[in-house]
């Protein structure tokens, strides 16, 4: 029974995780606000930004490998193997996401030391949406964390819960 | 004699992340150049940056760690906990290099979307000090993947080396 409760307990986790990162990603593909300024009309978009461009790439991989995992059988072998595959999703999930929210805060905040203005002022919607997005993106992030801990203390027993 | 390589082999690893994320934090925290611009002198260092700030304290943070774990004793139960501080730092370390890069190819290259110039044309010697920084960062990420799937192999056997 307790197997079965785990078995189902890993893969809802990994269908939420399924769902926040397609969440990131649609968010993140969607945002979008034209803004005009004197004369000049400009339109912000994630792709304006390579740190964004890579979310969107990090998050769109680790939805088609969180729906893939879920169909693999059981008994499979495999599964031994996911937990590498899980170690490296969350590296990309907490590189990405990282990455996405230094950015972020540079359009939010502005760096007077380096000289650049904050966009956020301008362009108020899209940095909503963006922040949504990251959001998403740190559930994600978060579940995938749940289930590499879940995976380790299932094999490892790091916090010796195990009677030996 | 498998065992005592194994053990060796894991002491050098890390003894090597804590000399690499040791070099990161003093090349970040030395970089430092003056530019002068018409009538105006500026000082660019890392705390103008919150992302290299952040850099910094999570090198620092896994410099002691690194350091503490060496001295371990083998037979302590501790070091099934440090499977999972292990990931925790590989998260750190993934988490605070991403922002950093994030944040040090605006600086490189601007971006003509957001209005932000780039500024290693005017600080040139800041900006190759703090990629020297990162690469060091770099390779104390690296070692510890090499470390945390070290453990990970010589508890789950994930690529099925074993004969069972």
């Amino acid at each position: 029974m307790v197997k079965l409760t785990q078995r189902l307990g890993g893969l809802v986790l990994r269908f939420a995780a399924f769902c926040a990162a397609l969440g990131a990603v649609i968010a993140m593909i969607t945002s979008r606000e034209r803004s005009s300024f004197f004369v000049i009309s400009l339109v912000a978009k994630y792709s304006d930004l390579a740190a964004f461009k890579y979310f969107v790439i990090a998050n769109a991989i680790v939805t088609v490998y969180s729906f893939l995992v879920l169909f693999l059988p059981k008994e499979s072998l495999l599964w031994k193997f996911v937990v590498v595959l899980d170690l490296m999703v969350t590296m990309l999930l907490t590189s990405s996401l990282s990455a996405a929210v230094a950015v972020a805060q540079v359009g939010k905040r502005g760096n007077a030391n380096a000289g650049w203005l904050p966009i956020c002022g301008q362009v108020p919607r899209f940095c909503d949406q963006i922040t949504g997005a990251l959001i998403a993106g740190l559930v994600a992030l978060v579940l995938y964390v749940f289930l590499l801990i879940f995976s380790i203390h299932h094999v490892v027993d790091p916090f010796l819960l195990r009677k030996s």
